[in-house]
């Protein structure tokens, strides 16, 4: 197996992983969580939203949280921007990159946002402009991009072509996003394989949710396709919206457990973040959907 | 990626999956549960362990079991035998297959059974001697292939050394077994290439555990291997004694999910699984730890 000597996982849990929880997640744990998540030695960790309130109330104090965190030098500190009302929040806040999206799908597309994809990527145009000007690092986040919800199969040309669009717009970082789980290795490998004709491989990351279990596959079958950042989330946190009670993004243990057995470098250390997905799940009231924390978290109690 | 066309998938929920569960589990249960994997097509299922009923009271219905199943032409039964007498009742039930086994570490071994490696092999002689001469299929399953809980590490040479006694033995197909879950995808291939040196690859099994959640990685690196037989357990039933809480073997929903991502053919019918493991979950009181099963549960009741 091919595989790189060193990986970035970007810590997606303080945005990804809380945002669709329903009772309201105090600002002092949202700040303790991504606090505890920089001391772990996360090099990149999704932080917060600055999305309208009305849409996600849960992201409602990306300003606050942003505000209380210390930051740990070296760590991008990455804030989700729907439109140039969230880019302005998100500069006054410091963010050091600013996230934008779009999805593979048309079905989605319209069914969600009401256009078509090329008109959805058009809409950051002065997003991503902004951020150019300001200086602020710029990443693009394809959604959708192993299948979809509403029209099932996602045509590879489609995930390239947003990817070609995003790149256009300035994109530092592009993420092929596995949204609702559905994607197996094989496919995983022929999507990186044609995104990375158009986008350096160094530029595109992995996200995929453990919706159907295939996470850690697909991961290994995009490091074999040259992929080395990957999104996870502490404790599996993040449901999927399309299949209720099922797991949702990958579980950051899980993927360090992985690569410190595969003697790929992270950065990170597992047994830090194994007492920092114990304690935020307690504090939301869930259990671990991560195997690896559970097993860990288990057999230091014996 | 190099993979086969078709794989064998074995299925051991009524065996490994529900013997350490501590409620007797009535035997017509058992029964239905074989009777109905043989109808969702799976080409062998561990059906039962003769072993003594003061050791594994779980199993102690064994013969029952065998007696009660209704034999689907294609699929092969098989029993777990730990010595000449567990032998003689899986001759009398009409097992198409009888398994021993033996652990690959020598901390293992003298914990659990007081002797080295080598003498534990050597203590099946008479049964494999007897299956040789009755004509049943012999299965030889190496224990903590890829790791101990006593001595955590455990050298490579020592599986391919246990590999070579199962096979003096007779056996016609040898399992590398994690039986605590703790492997990683290179290890796994670098075992498997070093197994199948000694062994011809189609003779050759991956039994994964998902206490880690490493199965589905794990599997993938087995087959780029040339590794096309996989152990797997409906609705993850079956447990890890040495990390309490912990999921057990992979689930064959997941495997099952993957293998059809990959276009890789296991003539087995995912959907009727799917029902098997929500029936078999609520019958013995759990949860599924299947994720695919549970995703794909989800999304029919929506």
């Amino acid at each position: 197996m091919s595989l790189p000597a060193k990986v970035k996982i970007v810590e997606v849990s303080p945005r990804d992983g809380l945002q669709n929880e329903k009772d309201f997640i105090a600002t002092g744990i949202k700040v303790e969580l991504v606090d505890r998540l920089s001391a772990a030695g996360f090099p990149n960790i999704e932080a917060a939203s600055f999305v309208s309130p009305k849409w996600v109330p849960q992201m409602a104090d990306g300003a606050e949280v942003m505000q209380g965190i210390r930051r740990r030098p070296g760590t991008i500190y990455s804030v989700l921007t729907p439109n140039l009302r969230g880019f302005e929040g998100a500069l006054a806040a410091k963010a050091d990159e600013v996230v934008i999206f779009g999805a593979a799908s048309e079905a989605f597309s319209q069914r969600n946002i009401n256009c078509t994809i090329a008109e959805s990527i058009a809409r950051f145009e002065p997003v991503a402009a902004a951020a150019k000007q300001a200086g602020v690092r710029l990443r693009g986040s394809i959604s959708c991009a192993l299948g979809c919800p509403y029209q099932g199969e996602v045509p590879i040309e489609s995930v390239v072509d947003v990817a070609r669009r995003l790149l256009a717009l300035g994109c530092d970082e592009i993420d092929v996003a596995d949204t609702i789980g559905v994607g197996t290795a094989t496919r995983v490998r022929q999507v990186m394989d044609a995104v990375t004709k158009v986008v350096d491989p160094s530029r595109v990351s992995g996200h995929f949710h453990d919706t159907y279990g295939q996470s850690l596959a697909n991961i290994l079958a995009a490091m074999e396709a040259g992929i080395s950042i990957f999104h996870t989330s502490v404790a599996g946190l993040g449901g999927c919206p399309y299949a209720k009670g099922a797991t949702g993004n990958v579980a950051t243990e899980d993927v360090l457990y992985m690569m410190d057995g595969l003697g790929v470098n992270t950065g990170v250390d597992l047994n830090e973040v194994v007492d920092i997905g114990m304690w935020i799940s307690s504090r939301i009231g869930r259990k671990t959907s991560s195997r690896a924390g559970n097993a860990l978290a288990a057999r230091r109690a014996a």
